[in-house]
C-alpha cells in the first residue's frame, strides 16, 4: 500500500491525484463538481475517472485510502454539512458513499484543514508543530495545527477564522449576515467591496479601476493597477493588509504559532499585501510575541497543495 | 509517591498545598509573595513552610513533584519572564531554583493554564478534551485545552487572550499600550474604567456609585449597586458582557470548545455578567456554533482551584 488518493472538492472543480509516500503526485486529473446535481452520480464518475489511474500504479491493493478536502467537511462525522457553494444540500454522508463505492478507507476534512495538513507534510510548514494556514480565496478559511495535530474542536468545526469579527458592527457579510468578519474584508469578494468603497471615497482621484465594471473588479485586477502605480489600488491592499494583520495578531495571542502560512489566489498580490499585513500584525502584538512569528506565503502550487493535503489525511 | 505539591504564586500571596491523587488538598497554607525582594529567599521560606506539611504525609519520598502556577510562567523553559506584578525582575529560572532546594521534580506554567488544568482534572470541565478557561480578575488570562492538552504554542506563551483586540483603536491598556484589548474592558480595572466613563456619559442619572471615589470603584461595588437597582451599574455589566461575549464568539470559531469556563473575582457578579455575555456570544457566532457551547462559571473555590491546578501538572 504505497499510495494514497487525494481529492479536493471545490464548488466548481474537483481535483484528484494518486500520491506516493514522499508527496509526489504520480497521476492527477480533474472533473467539474458543478455538473452533478446528485452526489451519488458524482462519486460514480469520480470512481470511473480514478480507476485507470489506480490500475497504472498496480491496482486497488496498492492504495491505502482516500483523503478528501471539501468546504464544510466534518472530520469526525465524515459529512459535508450545508456547504453554500455545493449543489448537494443538507448533510451529505460523503465518507460512507465513497467507502461503499471504492471499498477502501476514506477520510474527509474541510478544505483549509487539508491545506494545513499538506503544508505540514510537504510545504512551508514542514516539520513545524504549531502553525496556522489562512486561505485567502473566494472565501477566507483556516487550518490550525497545535502540538502537531489539526485542531478540530469538540464537534469537528474548529478553525472558522474567516468568520471572526475584526471590526465590531462593520461591513455585513453577504452570506452569513455577521458584521465585520475577516472574510467580509480579506476574501476576493471583500477586496472588491473595499475597491468600490474607496473609489467612491476618493471620487476625484483618477484610477484605471474606474474603467472596469464594479462586479468585474477582482484581486488580480487591483493588483495589476497597483503595479502600474494606481494609488487607490495600493490603498485597497493597504487596507486589506491592515485588517488581516490585526486579525493575525489576535490568532497569535491564542495559539502562539511558529508560522502563519498564507495560501490562495489573493496572495498573488505579493508584497502589496504582505507588507501592510506584517506591519499591522506586529503593531498589535504583545512584546513577547513580536518579531518571532514567520509570516509566509505557501510555496506549494495551489492545485497540488489541495491534492497533497487531502492525501496526507490517509498517512496520518 | 501518593501526593503532589501545588503552588500558586500570585502578586500578593502565594498559596500552596499537598494534594492527593483524587484532588483532595490534605494540607494547605499561604505566605506573602510581596514580602520577598529576592526569589532565593522566597524559595527558602517556601521550603520551610512546606517541610512540616511534607513530614505529616510521610516525608519527601511520598511526593511525586511540585507544580507551580505563576504570572508569565513559561512551561517549556521553567522560567517566570518579566512578570509585571512580581518583584523579581527579568527572567527567573524558577524550576531550577525549586528543584535545587526541594530535590524533587518541578513544573511551572502560567496561572491561567494551571486553572485550566485544575478545571479539567477536578472542576467544571472534568472529562472534557476541548475547552477554554478565562480568568476575570485584576487582569484577564486564559488557559486553552485542545485535544485534552494545554495549548502552549511553539514558545510556551500561547493563551494570552486578555490581550487580543476586541475594539480596534479602542480604550488604551494602562500597561501594554495596546488599544481596545479584552483586558482593557473585562478585567476589574476595565470595569472601573467603564464605570467612570458611563457615570460621565449619564451625568444626569443618579447612582450610588457617585458617592464612591473613582479609584475605589470595583467590580464588587458595581455589583452591589446593580443588585440595589442602579441602572448605570446594570449598564456597566451589560457593556462588559457585550465586549466579553463578542470576544468569546471569536475564540469559539478558533477552537470550537465544548465549554468556556469563567473564573475569578469578576464572576461574582453572576447573572448580571452572564446574561449579556451569553447573548453577545451567541449573536456573533456562525449558526453551526450556536447553542452548543456551554458557558459556565467555575465551581471550584478560587484558592483551591489554583493549588489543584498547579498540583495537576505533576500527575500529567
Amino acid at each position: 500500500m504505497a499510495y494514497a488518493i487525494g481529492v479536493d472538492i471545490g464548488g466548481t472543480n474537483t481535483k484528484f491525484g494518486i500520491v506516493d509516500k514522499r508527496g509526489n503526485i504520480v497521476h492527477q486529473s480533474r472533473m467539474k463538481t458543478s455538473d452533478y446535481e446528485q452526489v451519488g452520480a458524482f462519486v460514480d464518475d469520480l470512481y470511473e475517472h480514478l480507476l485507470p489511474l489506480i490500475q497504472e500504479v498496480g491496482g486497488i491493493e496498492m492504495i491505502k485510502g482516500i483523503g478528501m478536502g471539501a468546504p464544510n467537511g466534518n472530520y469526525y462525522k465524515g459529512t459535508i454539512e450545508f456547504a453554500p457553494n455545493l449543489k448537494w444540500k443538507g448533510i451529505v454522508p460523503m465518507v460512507s458513499i465513497v467507502q461503499e463505492k471504492f471499498k477502501i478507507p476514506a477520510t474527509l476534512t474541510n478544505d483549509a484543514n487539508a491545506a494545513a495538513q499538506g503544508e505540514m507534510m510537504y510545504g512551508a510548514a514542514k516539520g513545524m508543530k504549531d502553525f496556522i494556514v489562512i486561505t485567502l480565496g473566494t472565501g477566507v478559511g483556516s487550518g490550525i495545527i497545535v502540538n502537531g495535530q489539526l485542531v478540530y474542536g469538540h464537534d469537528g468545526f474548529a478553525g472558522e477564522l474567516g468568520h471572526v469579527t475584526v471590526i465590531p458592527d462593520g461591513r455585513p457579510h453577504w452570506g452569513t449576515g455577521l458584521k465585520g468578519s475577516l472574510e467580509a474584508y480579506c476574501s476576493a469578494t471583500g477586496i472588491r467591496l473595499t475597491a468600490i468603497e474607496l473609489l467612491e471615497k476618493y471620487a476625484d482621484t483618477p484610477s484605471p479601476l474606474r474603467d472596469i465594471p464594479a462586479e468585474e473588479i477582482d484581486s488580480k485586477k487591483v493588483c495589476d493597477c497597483a503595479m502600474n502605480g494606481c494609488e487607490i489600488s495600493k490603498e485597497i491592499f493597504n487596507y486589506t493588509g491592515e485588517v488581516l494583520g490585526r486579525a493575525l495578531a489576535n490568532f497569535i495571542m491564542f495559539s502562539s504559532p511558529e508560522a502563519i502560512v498564507l495560501f490562495g489566489g489573493v496572495t498573488a498580490a505579493g508584497d502589496l499585501l504582505m507588507k501592510p499585513t506584517r506591519y499591522a500584525m506586529e503593531a498589535n502584538l504583545l512584546p513577547i510575541f513580536q518579531n518571532k512569528v514567520k509570516l509566509i506565503f505557501s510555496d506549494l502550487k495551489e492545485a497540488d497543495a489541495a491534492i497533497l493535503g487531502a492525501s496526507a489525511l490517509v498517512w496520518e
